[in-house]
Order: structure tokens, then sequence, then C-alpha cells
């Protein structure tokens, strides 16, 4: 049981990530029990001017691997927004959550004082490594995880929370 | 910068309950500049078996009041779910981050290898301090804070992901 940076970043990203694979396997099986094309699931959103839920994939994947690569002083995988269906998004989570797994402990020692800067539009917020980890990388991951629950729970999946917290996937 | 429970606990989730309010605030401006009654947006919701708006931020401080209170073995402030209006949200928010405040990061040393029972329907999910804080309390506190902004989101109000992050308040 070590408090570590590595225990706040890639393990509860992995989690949460595995979790989110889960998820989307129930939209997909809705959608093939339902007989409609899954594209329709993944082009939904919450508001006319929210993104949807293929997006929402995608950047919960580059919000966990950018975030945990920055605390690591690593250069990330950068992978193309190209998935289109169910099946490529499983591919994209698994990709990131390998990612997350090949950074050992090791590369997050004293990463909570390290300098951190995010572009985000035409500017940069900087951050020591702590704060960033606490304010703004956890909640933007599970800002998108949950974003994808809600898309996929406003559209008529059958999901519940313990699916969210993972309890699902792990009876 | 010290990588504690503590700060993984209280001052995560005081700075998004924080941003909850903030969120609330715009909700609320929003209902007065359209002229509808509050008390809509407190009602709605994503589907009509989730939760709405009031029951969203009356658990996500419950989650973080009651998983700070067992990290510390202490018995957390109960309050009773009475909260009808806005500003009665931003009430308990209030009394919440108060209480999350009163936890001094002493008491949550050695909270890692505490053991943790959560009650949940008719059976206690058992954890150790740290994966329950990883997996469970964090998840859970995250999810109605991002459910609610979702919600508000969804019915109109104006809100982008810095309200969600705290750069809306902080500048």
């Amino acid at each position: 049981m070590k408090i570590s940076m590595h225990a706040f970043s890639v393990d509860v990203f992995t989690n949460i990530l595995g979790n989110l694979s889960w998820i989307l396997e129930k939209g997909a099986n809705h959608a093939a029990a339902r007989k409609f094309d899954p594209a329709l699931l993944l082009a939904s959103r919450l508001a006319p001017d929210m993104l949807p839920l293929t997006r929402q994939v995608q950047i919960a994947c580059d919000q966990a691997k950018n975030s945990v690569a920055r605390l690591a002083a690593q250069e990330p995988p950068r992978f193309e927004d190209t998935e289109s269906t169910f099946e490529q998004l499983h591919t994209r989570i698994a990709r990131t959550i390998d990612y997350l797994k090949s950074v050992a402990p090791g590369a997050l020692e004293g990463s909570e004082t390290r300098d951190i800067k995010v572009p985000a539009g035409g500017r940069t917020l900087e951050f020591k490594g702590l704060p960033y980890l606490q304010h703004f990388a956890i909640p933007n991951v599970f800002f998108h995880v949950t974003t994808a629950y809600n898309i996929l729970r406003h559209t008529g999946v059958e999901l519940g929370k313990t699916d969210y917290i993972g309890g699902g996937r792990q009876t």
C-alpha cells in the first residue's frame, strides 16, 4: 500500500479505463440487441455543442496517457483520432492501458514538484506536478469517462453505477 | 508538495466541490435570465431512471464527506436531504467543505492500510484505505459532479470545461 504519484495516476486511470471498456461493451451489445447501427450511439451527445461518445472516449484516453507522460517527462505515444467502431475504441483504450502500464513507479518519483506545461488553445497552463494531477488530470479523465457513461445512459443503454465503478466486470 | 492520502482526498474533493458550487451558480443565473422556475432545473435528469440534479449534488457531497470520514475513522456530520433551492445546495456544499477542511492531514496518516467498510444495499463492500480512495471514493465524487454538470449542460446552461476545472471562478 504505497501512496505515490504512480498510485494516483497510473493505477487510477488504468482501472477506470478498464471500466470504460466494459461500459462501451454494454453499449455495443445494446445496439446489437435492438438491431440499430452502433455508429448512431458513437455519434450521440448530450447537447448539440458537446462532443459525441467517440470523442469522449478518445479524450479520456488522451488525458490519461498525456498526463502520465508529462509527469514522467516522457513523450507519449500519439494516436490518430480515426476510430469509427466500438471495436476500434476498445483497441485505443487497450493501447492506452498498455502505455500506462509501461510507466514504472520509479519514472514518477519526484514528479510532484516537476514543472508541467499544458498547451490549452493559444496559451500554456503551468502547474507543479502534484496540483496538476489533483486538480487537472484526475478531474479531466473522470469527466470524459462519466460523460461517456451519461451519453450511453441517456440514450437508453442499461447501465448502473456498479458498471462505472467496475463491479460489473469483476463479478 | 506532499503526496498523502489527505492530498488526494480532502484537497481534491474541496477543490472540485468549489467548482460544483460555481457551476450551480451559473445554472441559477440561467434560470433567472430566462425567467423560469429554478426548481425545474433542480428536478432535471439525463434519463427517467437517473437521479435529478438535486440528488447528484447531495450525493457528491456525501461521497466526499463520508469517504474522508471513513478514512479518518470519524463519524461524519449527517445532512438531511431536504434541499429544494440552489441556495440550500450551496449551503450543503459549504458545510461539506467545512467538514473536509476540519480533517487535518494527521487524521489520515496511515489510512492507506485501514480497513474500510461501505454499506451498499444489503451487503458490505470491504476495502483497504488506498484502493478505496483510488477506485471507489474518487470515481464516485467525480461521477456525481460531472453528472450535475452534464444535466445543466444538457438543459441548455452555458458552461464549459473551464468551469468544471475551476478556471472560471479563479479568473
